[in-house]
């Protein structure tokens, strides 16, 4: 007789913003343009320093497509791209508004330019991107994770990383959270990790903690909870 | 009689994508979650720790409203923004279809919660984000500047920075570049300094070495230049 209350799409702009921004800041390199304007590198600049793939005319694969998924979609689609696909076990009828095309797995890794990750962890979708799906990823592509760190396979991430196997990732998770300070994945200059603030927004921890308060009250009066997880 | 090429249009879906990653990285403060995650700070996580506002529901001012500001404004309507407000010269067709309203510069500093210069630099605009512009935005307002340094009064920006004036300010622009090393831009938390990398993408340098080469050989063939400015 627990009753249990949850927030859900209260998180789903904050994450989908925080996905385009991870994925933008390790596509164009941020970090490391802004470290290096700090550190004396910006002297050096010539026509292809810092230069990184932008996302016009590029094929994206978004894999899990919940709310966040077509969030993140609408938002790329923005950008010019030229196809955006995803992998879901079911097809989304939103897709179709939003141009995006079910693909099997396999498809989305072998054609994307950008692989994002907004599937939820289960354990179905524990460790998919292991060594197996890294290897067929393109060379160049950019991977970006924002749902939970138990879908990828790190070790198997950072030999892709290191080995040239793909171009760069983004992380906003990892196994464990907080990652040890001597991970390599902290080394890595084509590697950009965040501490899992995909839904730091001002308004969305508000909402949040305004939709829990009342999920409370409603059931300390005895009322039905706005949002009761059933 | 000396002819002069250029590359125009080239860089517009470069710049307009670097300015969503500054904006985005500004807003949800990455370099600062980047820091604390590799230094310790992500043990200390917390429901508030490194938010920072979403652009869900909020409103945009971009000052300069031609090829760039206008691919800036359709990137970020697509993060559910509530309104889109741009001061240029002359109004704009293309406004209509992306839905964003012709406003006077003290209207637009006055109700954005983002600015964002994308005007080119004439004797006109010179410093015209001066003490007095700063002022009349919003004390929770984040400014970005993608066009030219010149612009900006830089001292009015370090002292609105600092005094609270605005929140935050993200600069692929400076005055003068490279910005010296101990200028007090690079020790705030609340500025995010880039190198320049605004066209910093490999398609649009390539792009742009292959129009200025096509301008060279056609000049030398005495044939109309693909891209003569005149």
């Amino acid at each position: 007789g627990i009753r249990i209350g949850h927030t859900p799409g209260v998180l789903t702009d904050a994450t989908a913003e925080l996905t385009l921004a991870l994925l933008l800041s390790t596509s164009r390199r941020l970090p490391e343009a802004q470290h290096a304007a700090k550190t004396g590198g910006w002297a050096n600049w010539s026509l292809t320093w810092m230069t990184g793939p932008g996302l016009a005319g590029t094929t994206v694969g978004i894999v899990g497509f919940g709310r966040i998924g077509q969030a993140v979609a609408r938002r790329v689609k923005s950008f010019s791209t030229a196809q955006i696909l995803y992998f879901n076990r079911s097809e989304r009828p939103e897709a179709k508004e939003i141009g995006a095309v079910k693909v099997t797995f396999d498809e989305l890794l072998a054609k994307s330019d950008f692989v994002i990750c907004c599937v939820s962890l289960e354990p179905s979708t524990k460790e998919m991107f292991d060594k197996c799906a890294f290897g067929k990823m393109k060379k160049t592509a950019i991977f970006v994770n924002t749902s939970r760190g138990g879908t990828v396979d790190q070790d198997a991430l950072v030999e892709a990383l290191q080995s040239g196997t793909i171009r760069a990732a983004g992380l906003d998770v990892t196994t464990p959270e907080p990652l040890p300070l001597d991970h390599p994945l902290f080394k890595m200059k084509n590697c950009v990790v965040l501490p899992h603030i995909g839904s730091a927004t001002i308004e969305a921890t508000n909402t949040m903690a305004e939709l829990t308060a009342k999920n409370i009250l409603a059931v300390l009066n005895g009322m039905e909870m706005p949002a009761e997880l059933k």
